[in-house]
Order: C-alpha cells, then sequence, then structure tokens
C-alpha cells in the first residue's frame, strides 16, 4: 500500500464523510428480522450459507498461511514472488475451477545499492557518520534479498552532492517550508533537506515542496511520535517501530506502468522512453507531476537522532519539538557542526521485468457473465506479513473454504492476486487497462483486502456509494469478536464515535480498488480491521523489515482479528455472488452528489452561474433517475425483467460517470466526475473543476464543466428505462 | 450525403473486395427450403411476417411522400428542416410508442451570399462575365431559400482576389497537378484554378493538391462527362445534369462538429474556438487536415464553357478532351485573353444553431434493452428528393406499417431522423458522442437508409462483415422486381457479374452509418438501390436544386424500385427486431483479418519481423475465438444461456475493436483497429499503421502496432467465454 496517496484517501474520506452528512434510507436486515413473503418471492438467499462459511473461518489455518507466505522475502519480480505466484496459481487451481498467471511487462525503479550512501564527512573527506541502508536487526543484517530503504521512481541524483547545507525541514509540507523561509529566505539553496513522514505531505509532496526553493534532494525519517502510539515499547519488546528502520514505499503520483498509459504493458505494447519521463520530472517543478520531482532517501530515525545533533543554526519551534521523539532536535540547521560536510548518492537503476497477476476462477452457475472479483497484491517491500500478507491471508482463507464447502456461485467468481503494487499498483492497473471493456460489461463487484488487519479493535471499510448498504447487511449480521451481544457494526460506530451509521470512506488511491473505482468505475468495497484512530492511521512496521509473522503475533493474538476480517469479507464475497440480488441503495450517492452542488459557488466566477445551474439540472436528472429506478426495483412483486434490469442499473451506473478526459491533466486513471480524488487544493465540489481551480488552469476548468454535464446526463440515461430521453424530456 | 468522403469509402470497399476474395460458408435460407425439427427449435421466427410486411409496402404512399417531403427546402436548420422535424415527431408519436427530439447546438458554417462573387471583369474593371450563385431554373429563380453553390467548412479568402492568372487543373488530382508543374513549376503561383469534381480527388482534395504551390482558390465544376451517361438529355428533357447547376457539399475532413471533438454539442459543453480551427487549416499546408485547406467555390459547367473559353496558355492533353463534355476545352490557361482579370470573393458565415435528431420508439416486448436502429438525415441541400428525401421515404414506409400491422417487436426498435448530415454527418455524430456507452451495451444494429434509390436495376449493400449473412439471407427470400423468377440476390449477382456472392462493400465515411460503424463499432447495414455503375457513381442531379420530385418520377417510373428497397430494408430491419436470433457469420471478418495479415510485409521493416508475428499471434486469438463461438452457437439445440451469449457476442465483437488512439491523429472518430479507413496512402494493412505509415510519422507507426495488438486480444477475449483466458492461454 503506497501511504502518500493513502494519506489523500484519507482526507478525501473525511471531506466525504461531511458532504454526505447522515446517509439516509438504507436497507439494514438483521439476522433476527422475520421474512415477508414478498420478501421471499424475491430473495432466495439463505443465510444459512453464510452462518457455514464463518463457523469453518479457522484461525489457526490464519496463522499458518501467515508464517508461510512471510517466511520468504517477496517483493516485486524477486524469486520469492515469483514462487509465491506458482503457489498461489497451485492453490487455486486445485481449489477452484482453473487459475493462470496474466504476464505484464513493467518498468520498475530500483535502487543502484553499490552507489548509494550518505554520510557526515570531514575537511579532509574522512567518514565521521554512515547512515544505515537497511535494517540491523540479526534476522535481516546478513539476507542481501533485503532491498536498501528507497522510494520507488523518486529520480536519482545527477552526481554525488557534497553540502554544508543541511536543514532539518519537520514534515515539510507547506506550512513548515514557509515558516523556514520566514526565518531564512535562501536556507534551502544547494541543501538536502530532512524530512519526517506524515503532517499531510506525502512521499513525493516534500521534495516536490522545498525544490523550487532549491533544494538538491530530501532525506525522509518515520518519527516514532508519528509512528507509534505514546506508551509502545520498541519491536520485539511492543509494538513501536525500532530505531533502526523506516518505511520503503513508492513516490509516484502517477499509478500503473509510467510508459503505457492507458494501455497494458504486453508483449508488444507501445512504450513511452522512461529517459524521457525523467526528464519530464525533473525539469517540472510545479504540479503536475508524474513522478517525485526530487531525489529523496528514506533512512532511520537511530541516524535521524545523530545527524539532528549535529545541527546548527536557529532553534525550531517548541510545536516542532512537542510533535517529536527525537530528543536530539533543537537547530533547524543550515549547517553543520565542526565543519563537517554532508555526502550524498541516490542512484537508481530502471528495469522492464515481468510482473504477473494471477488468477483464480469459479464459473458462475446462472450468471456466469456477471463477475464478482475480490483481490489483493501479492508483492511486498520485504516479509510483508500484514502488506500484504494480511489481504493474502484473508483470501486465501475464502479460496479454501470455497472448496472445502463446496460452495457454487450463481455469479462468476473472480480470485486475484495483483503484482507490483508497492510500485504504483501496478498489476491492477495493468489488469484494468487491459480488460476495461469487459469489465465494464461484466463486472458487478470487487472486493479488496490489502492491509485487512494492523489491529485488532474493530473492522472498517471504504466503498462505493451504492455498496454501502451491502457492507452493512453484513456486518449488523455479524457479531463482533469480544462481545457476542454485539454486532460488527455495533463495534465499528462504538470506536469511530459515529452517530447513527459508521462512515463509510470514499475509496482513495491507496490500494488495487483504485483502477476499478476510478478508471472502470467498478463498484468496490475494501475491507479491514483496526485500532482506534493512531496518530498516522497505519502500523508502525509499515514497509519496513519487521512487517513479520512476530510483530502479527503482537498485534493480533490468537488471529482473532484475521478471523473476524475473513469473516466479514467472505460473507460479502458468498452475498455478492450466491444470491439473485443483493442490497444496493442510491441514496448515499444522491446526497453526495448534493455535497458538491452546494461546493459549486467556490468556484466563484471560474464558472458562472448559468453553468453551476445546468450542472445541477444534469445533477437532479441522475438523482431523479437514481430515485426512479430504486422505485422500480423495489416495487417489483416477483423476479422480473424490470427487476433485474434496475438492479443492475443501480450496481452499474458508477461506470457511465467515467470520462477519459476528466479529472486531472497527468492523473490519468482518476476518470469518474463525481467521486475521482480532489489533489490539487481546489475547492470541495466536482473532482475535475476542482482539480484544474487548484492548478489555475480556467481554460481547462471550462471543459471540465463540458464533461460533468456530458456524464451526468449519460449516466441518467444509463439508469431510465426508456432509451435516450433523459435530456429531451428535461427540456420540454 | 458527402461525396468526397464517399468516394474514399467506395475506394476501400474496393480494397475490401479484393481483401476478402470470395466470402466462404455463410448459412443462406432460401424460401422454399424445408426446415429442420431441430432450425424450429431454434428459430421461432416466422416468415410470414415479412411477407405480409412486403405485401403492404405501397408505391403509391412513396411516391405521395417523396413528393411531400421535396415540397419544401429543408437544408440544416432552415424553417423547412425545422418543420420537417416536427412533422417526424407527429407521424411517430401516432405510429410508434413515442417520438422527441434531441437538440444539438452545432457549428455549422453558411456562405456570405452578399459578398460572394466570381467575375471576368477588362482593365477598367467593368465586368465581363459573371458567374451564376444558383440555379436559375424557373421554379428556383426567385426563390431566396435556396443556398448559392458553396462548400460548407471551405475557408474564406482573406480578402477578395483579382488575378490574371486562372488555370484549368482537371479533377485536380496528384496526377493532373503534376502534369501541369512540368509545363510551368510556377503555374499555380498566386493562381485561381479550376477543377472538375471527380477523378478521385474529393471536394478538400483538389485545394489542397495545388495549395502547396502556391494557388489562392479553386472554382469546381460538374462535367457533364462525368455526372451524366453519355447520350442522356439534360433535365427535365432527360437525367443528365443542367447546365446551370453544380454540386453543393461539405470540404471538411472530420466529422461531427468540429468544435467538440469526441463529446456532444449540448447545452453546457465545451466548444473550441471556430476562430482557431479556421487558422489551423489556412497554416497548415500538408496533412493532417481538419477543414479544406483552400477556399473553394462551385460553379456551373455553363459558366466552365465560357470561363474555358477565354483561357490562353497551352494546349491540354487530348485525354483531357476526351475526359471532357465542355467543347472549348482547349487551352490549360495561366492567363485570360483580352486583358481580362478575374475577380473572387468567396465570404463565410460561421454560426451554431439547433441541429434535430429526431427519435422515435417502439419498446421491444422480450428484450427491451436491445435496441435495433435504423436512420437516415433529415437535411437536404435544397429540395433533396433522393439525397435524403429516398431513404426518409423508405424509413416513413416503414414506420407507417409498423403501426398498420401492429407488428411488435421482441427488440426495442429505435427510427432516427438526423440533422445536419450535409455539414459532415454533425447529428448522427453527436448522438453517438452522447450515448455511446449506452450504445456498446445496447445496439445491436444500425440500418442506413441515405439514397436509398438513385436507379431502378438492382438493390447492393454495405455492412458490417459479420452482417452480411442477414443480408443475403434477406435478399435471397426476396423476390427481384422485374422478373419473378429471380431474387433480389440474383439480379444484384447479374448487374454486377459477380462470382458467387456478390461484394458487400466495408462501410466508408458517406454517410450516417459511419460514426456507429467507425467510432460505435456496431453492427451497421447500408442499403440502395441503383443503377448499372455510372462513371462517378452518382446521379447526375446530386446537391442540386433539381434534385426534386419530378426527377425521381423520371428515374424510378412507378416507384418501384423504391418499393423494392423498402422492402428489403424493413425485412432486415423485421428479421433483426421480431426473432430470438439471425444470421450472423464472422467468416467474411476471419478472411478479411487474413487480407491485413497478408499485407503487413508492406510496410517494410517500419514493423519488425517479431512485432509482424506478434500481430498475427493477436490476429490468430480474435479468429480462433469467433470460430470456437460460432461453433458453439451452431451446436446449441436448445435456447440456452450459451445459444444466447454467443449470438450476442458474435454481433458485438466489433466493439471491442475500437480505441480512441486509432488510427488517424485528426479523423477521431475512426477508432476500429481493422476496419477504419484507409486515407493517407499507406499499404492495405491495418489502418492505423498504414494511415502513419502514409503520413511518414514512425513513431506513431510503433504506438499503433501496440495497439492493435491490444484491442485484437481484448476482442478477442470478449468472445472468449472464460473470462480474462485468452492471452494467458496463448503463453502457456
Amino acid at each position: 500500500m503506497a501511504k502518500a496517496t493513502k494519506l489523500v484517501g484519507i482526507a478525501f474520506a473525511l471531506a466525504v464523510a461531511l458532504g454526505v452528512g447522515v446517509t439516509i434510507g438504507w436497507f439494514s436486515k438483521p439476522a433476527n428480522e422475520e421474512k415477508t413473503t414478498l420478501d421471499q418471492s424475491l430473495e432466495e438467499f439463505d443465510f444459512k450459507l453464510i452462518d457455514e462459511f464463518i463457523n469453518a473461518v479457522d484461525a489457526q489455518h490464519l496463522e499458518k498461511e501467515t508464517k508461510h507466505l512471510s517466511s520468504k522475502i517477496r517483493w516485486a519480480t524477486s524469486q520469492g514472488d515469483y514462487d509465491m505466484a506458482d503457489y498461489t496459481i497451485n492453490k487455486w487451481k486445485d481449489e477452484l475451477d482453473d487459475a493462470w498467471s496474466m504476464d505484464y511487462q513493467i518498468l520498475h525503479s530500483w535502487p543502484d545499492e553499490q552507489n548509494c550512501y550518505a554520510r557526515l564527512i570531514d575537511t579532509s573527506g574522512a567518514e565521521q557518520f554512515v547512515l544505515r541502508k537497511k535494517e540491523e536487526g540479526d534476522e535481516f543484517q546478513n539476507d542481501d534479498q533485503v532491498l536498501m530503504f528507497y522510494n520507488a521512481f523518486a529520480p536519482p541524483l545527477e552526481e554525488p552532492i557534497t553540502t554544508t547545507k543541511l536543514v532539518y525541514g519537520h514534515y515539510c509540507n507547506t506550512e513548515n517550508v514557509e515558516w523556514l523561509l520566514g526565518q531564512n529566505a535562501n536556507i534551502f539553496t544547494d541543501s538536502v533537506v530532512i524530512c519526517k513522514y506524515g503532517g499531510g505531505a506525502g512521499r513525493p509532496d516534500k521534495g516536490k515542496n522545498v525544490k523550487p526553493h532549491g533544494a538538491k534532494a530530501v532525506l525522509i525519517f518515520s518519527d516514532p511520535f508519528d509512528a507509534s502510539d505514546e506508551n509502545d515499547l520498541t519491536f520485539p519488546d511492543g509494538p513501536g517501530i525500532p530505531e533502526d528502520t523506516v518505511q520503503r514505499g513508492s513516490a509516484k503520483y502517477k499509478r500503473g506502468d509510467p510508459t503505457s498509459p492507458g494501455y497494458p504493458s504486453i508483449e508488444g505494447a507501445y512504450f513511452d522512453d522512461w529517459r524521457d519521463l525523467l526528464n519530464y520530472t525533473r525539469e517540472q517543478v510545479e504540479s503536475p507531476h508524474i513522478w517525485a520531482p526530487l531525489p529523496s532517501q528514506p533512512f532511520a530515525w537511530g541516524d535521524a537522532r545523530h545527524l539532528l545533533s549535529q545541527l546548527e543554526g536557529g532553534a525550531v519551534p517548541q510545536e516542532w519539538k512537542d510533535q517529536s521523539g527525537i530528543e536530539t532536535l533543537a537547530s533547524f540547521g543550515g549547517a553543520i557542526k565542526n565543519e563537517q560536510e554532508f555526502n550524498i548518492n541516490i542512484a537508481v537503476k530502471y528495469e522492464r521485468k515481468k510482473s504477473q497477476d494471477v488468477i483464480g476462477i469459479i464459473e458462475g452457475s446462472e450468471y456466469p457473465d456477471e463477475y464478482v472479483l475480490i483481490g489483493n497484491h501479492r508483492d511486498s517491500w520485504i516479509h510483508g506479513a500484514i502488506d500484504a500478507g494480511a489481504g493474502m491471508t484473508t483470501i486465501f482463507e475464502i479460496s479454501r473454504l470455497f472448496k472445502e464447502l463446496k460452495i457454487k456461485p450463481k455469479r462468476t467468481v473472480i480470485f486475484c492476486s495483483w503484482g507490483s503494487e508497492e510500485h504504483g499498483l501496478m498489476g491492477s492497473i495493468e489488469f484494468v487497462e487491459e480488460f476495461l471493456a469487459v469489465l465494464k460489461e461484466r463486472a458487478v463487484l470487487y472486493i479488496n483486502a490489502d492491509v485487512s488487519f494492523q489491529g485488532n479493535e474493530y473492522f472498517k471499510a471504504g466503498a462505493s456509494q451504492q455498496m454501502h448498504e451491502l457492507v452493512f447487511e453484513i456486518t449488523d449480521y455479524i457479531k463482533d469478536h469480544v462481545d457476542e451481544n454485539k454486532s460488527v457494526t455495533d463495534k465499528w460506530v462504538e470506536k469511530t464515535e459515529a452517530e447513527g451509521r459508521p462512515s463509510i470512506g470514499n475509496p482513495g488511491l491507496g490500494s488495487d480498488y483504485a483502477p476499478f473505482h476510478h478508471f472502470g468505475g467498478v463498484p468496490v468495497i475494501d475491507v479491514g480491521f483496526t485500532q482506534t484512530t493512531r496518530k498516522i492511521g497505519i502500523y508502525s512496521t509499515y514497509h519496513t523489515a519487521y512487517d513479520s509473522y512476530e510483530y502479527v503475533k503482537m498485534i493480533d493474538p490468537g488471529f482473532v482479528a484475521a478471523k473476524k476480517v475473513t469473516e466479514v469479507t467472505g460473507a460479502l464475497l458468498i452475498r455478492a455472488a450466491c444470491s439473485h440480488f443483493f442490497p444496493v441503495d442510491p441514496a448515499p450517492m444522491a446526497s453526495y452528489i448534493d455535497g458538491l452542488d452546494e461546493k459549486l459557488p467556490d468556484v466563484g466566477s471560474e464558472v458562472s452561474l448559468a453553468q453551476q445551474n445546468l450542472i445541477k439540472k444534469a445533477s437532479s436528472s441522475l438523482k431523479n433517475q437514481l430515485s426512479a429506478i430504486k422505485n422500480i426495483y423495489d416495487s417489483a412483486t416477483s423476479v422480473d425483467a424490470d427487476k433485474k434490469r434496475s438492479f443492475h442499473r443501480l450496481l452499474s451506473f458508477s461506470k457511465y460517470l467515467t470520462d477519459q478526459n476528466c479529472c486531472h491533466p497527468i492523473q490519468q486513471d482518476l476518470q469518474n466526475v463525481v467521486v475521482a480524488s480532489r489533489q490539487e487544493g481546489g475547492p470541495a465540489t466536482y473532482p475535475g473543476i476542482s482539480n484544474y481551480f487548484g492548478l489555475g488552469n480556467k481554460e481547462e476548468v471550462q471543459r471540465q464543466v463540458g464533461i460533468l454535464i456530458t456524464r451526468l446526463n449519460a449516466a441518467a440515461d444509463y439508469l431510465n428505462l426508456k432509451a435516450f430521453s433523459v435530456r429531451a424530456t428535461n427540456e420540454l
């Protein structure tokens, strides 16, 4: 999972929660509610199938699988990754109808480890202090399969740097950078800047914020203040982040193979030259970016402790000290004590390599052309017991039980094991690019289970708007893992202090649901078990060599969270795959659109009142059609053609909201005119308008208005039972 | 119908005929063949429905409707056009379930008649001869609704021209231009060039050919040698072209509203500034073009007779004289007798106006979400009894009989009356741009009837490859209008001297089928009744004020051709709309692809042998899947799910062959990687590769190879019953 983008997703989810307000009108089905005769004629789904599944989920199996899959290093395209692909194919061949690998030829970026270094030297050039390249814990010290700390797709340095200007930039977010410039307008000129993860600035953003002021590179560490909870002991004594580590991760803005935008990286594909992309990203200071614009080097917080102790210059604000677990933090630097200099090289190798998506399939008995997909990535930065091990374990347990329980789905079920997610959702994007048309025609739902347990307190989910009702049906039905008198929903409400229903976030950009959601408009659900909110919302050993079996045992003793998230995930899959109909409700989408409409005035005169009214007219058409089709669906008294048509329209209308020219100049996979992420600081209205407004591109704002109106109308027309008539009816 | 593009279509159809060779393996069903029990279980379609329809088609109704609709001038957006839209809505509201107008705001170009002139003057500036602006026949002389002769979207002159350099360029095709340059390398510098229609150079091509050599404008006339048959008397004494007329027509390369490429021109849409397009087309000398690159003025051949008599300079080749009906042709000019000068202005008004598509609908009883569409344009240059009257008459008679015979289709039938076709397929393109996703999901077939009778000898058709079998089933079934012992097919074979089956051309770019075929990949059939091939393949009064009711009566006495084409067209519609299944055969497509593969070596080393082999591997996948799915379809013994799935795949696979970046830099609606038109002189292989090869763009040829491989694979995957497995299977 890519954290930089995940943070955006979280920020966006918060915006969603505000936009939606209290979601309304969903349809809950507690286990003990008596069904009417009408319900039964419409809905033959028997919850006994879910009961049977839940009872069969086995914590011991989950633990065994976690141990097995985290026993080998499996970064993308490593031998461990390829071996795990073979394991997955064989497992699914045994458990499902068939399984195979879809191979892609994808551009990856790797650290050129031999040529990378970072150190303090004295005036004679003698080493004073050398930054660690990787973890030093016994288990990992001598394993040359462990990748050094690096940010994939951050550009290399054009030549090594030796500088006296070492600056502490805190989170290196815009506020921090502004403060430092206030101290000294030239502070960043020819500098190397020490940043820490978090603070609302993603991996590539830190370099982006300091590059315009002359910085040459950034160093990034994980401060235990942000990565651990207050009283955590460091692992293995507790779940806190060890001092010799830091998260790796991709610093790419654009998802997918950057050399084949919009197309799968298959044999015979056309590839842009990566050298052109590298030059572009180096020359480009302001947005939009493809890759991080500045070289960046992650390093351990134990080493940060020393570096910060060597800085000379003015004092940092007290607030920065309050936000830090590094006791040596005092000066923001600009110079180094004792005439030391900082000497660094960041070297990168670009290589196109085979990346595998493993596909396993069970053909549906009644609706073979309706696909319910479930997936997660297979690659991890090191052993990845949680990322991506948790999701792998969840999915493997489900596939195992499909065989053991002889589950025969009505719809075709497709299990997916994606490759190269950590490099920027490579495997899933290339897959969706290859099969976009077929997915638009046939995909009913994609369920994602990535970091499906990183804590053991409560279940939460992100989901497409029309899927909220399905999520709640299942979390209402399944009991909490601690208190049998509570449902999974009850605990979720309790832990998040929600009023009414818990909030379900809009899917962001952090895992393999993104191409389905943003590019295909396919309904998605992303599952996960977590703790009450931690400071940066992610477990401390994320993307380190300590994301291990031992760590999982510490945060989820007995694998009870793993079992519970597997129960919920499997139940969602079974419910969607094994019944003629399942809950679907457009009400959250209608509320969400209302929120976007309300924020239209925030773009001021950039979008005229007449245009705002045309947008609202089109969004009303969509809401009216959603409401009309829901009425048809609800009022049907038998499984007739109208019932089926209205069901599918309610599921799939989001596929008709995508447009190849919405919503971002570079991030071409963000194509949903309503739910695409807002990323450039524009107002909280429709994303195409917002993103180009944020970039100051007035002409493109105008184009986005036209695209938005066109797609809102088109989705309304898709929903309407009477062909091509929505706009004509509006005009009369 | 736009002739320039039609000629390309014809040229392409010939290429297709060669590529396909003798089509193989279709399924014919003569009327008297006995059905097996198996057939009956699969196919409940009763040909009595077609018999009943055929018997009810009424020549008197056809004649009456032709007279009515050609009684008023109805150029696009004229009052006559809007009135006819109202008439159509009311008629279809009465005959069908419902009807309405879809309105678009489309950029049109109009002649600024008051500021247009073309004349010979003497040295004092006194007028010696003035070219007519429009027909002078009694009926039209004083009707100011008659549009002057003009080429829509040819650019205006930046200022009036007075020149002594008047040059005769014959057809102004590349061969003619080369010959003249051989006489005098500077002959075109600052000249006005007299061209005639035909000779393989379309409306915009003539200016394109002479502009690089310094010409400032072209005059274009219709030579009776090309427009009439040898012994024709001129109308109204015979079907020959009168001396006071010339065809109007669009000189635009790119179809649809040029200011909204890819998007519908609806209220709120974003429009490019037409001034930018005008500047672009003026500055651009070489391909690719949007509009004609040079101002052009059509004029009457009677006036050409005088102009040519006034030319001074070398003698034209004897061949040019042999190819001319103008007795004064002698010199190719360069100067004008008696110190006369040629003085011309071409002035244009650009205006965005409401253009209406009228839609009429009958909801299908069994498959309401499967659409069979039938359509034609409503606008004509003047009265348009044939263009678009013939098709309108055909379609109106069919809608009348749907009511009278109480035909209840299984699929939804949609009648379409397109606006502004003559300006470049505006109405149909905007419609397909608006509803592309829904059409890709639901459209089963689009039937086009434009110039559906321009002669009374035999029926012919253009069609998507998989529709050939349906066409032949109907033309085998229906009897010839002259000889009851022959079928429509028999006469077609006889008149075209075909060996075996007559050739069905690949749909080109000449009428409203183009956006369905090229942009949507929707199966199409284009119908027409014609004569044995005339010199330029079109009737003499095409796009003139003489395309009138009187002219129709002369070429189709008794409206027997009109009746026969209506029988065939209606039967095609009924067959497709009223039965569970209808004939569909992928064999012609397989042969066609073989032809394209065979021509791959013609691009030489631009496409490596390894790439050629990857293309052939992908095309083999597609052919294999077509064959496999046809076997499943044929071997089904009941109307089961596999039968339906395979039927729909055989119909719709062409929708999966489209790509937004294939196949042309400007003509963005040409998106089918197999059947897009080849236009830039490249080899007769896949169109994306061919077109960019023709433009000399090596990098884009490489990109097109990747796109082609991707889409061939994607279409194969769509056809395959097992999801996502085609490429994986190939790799194993």
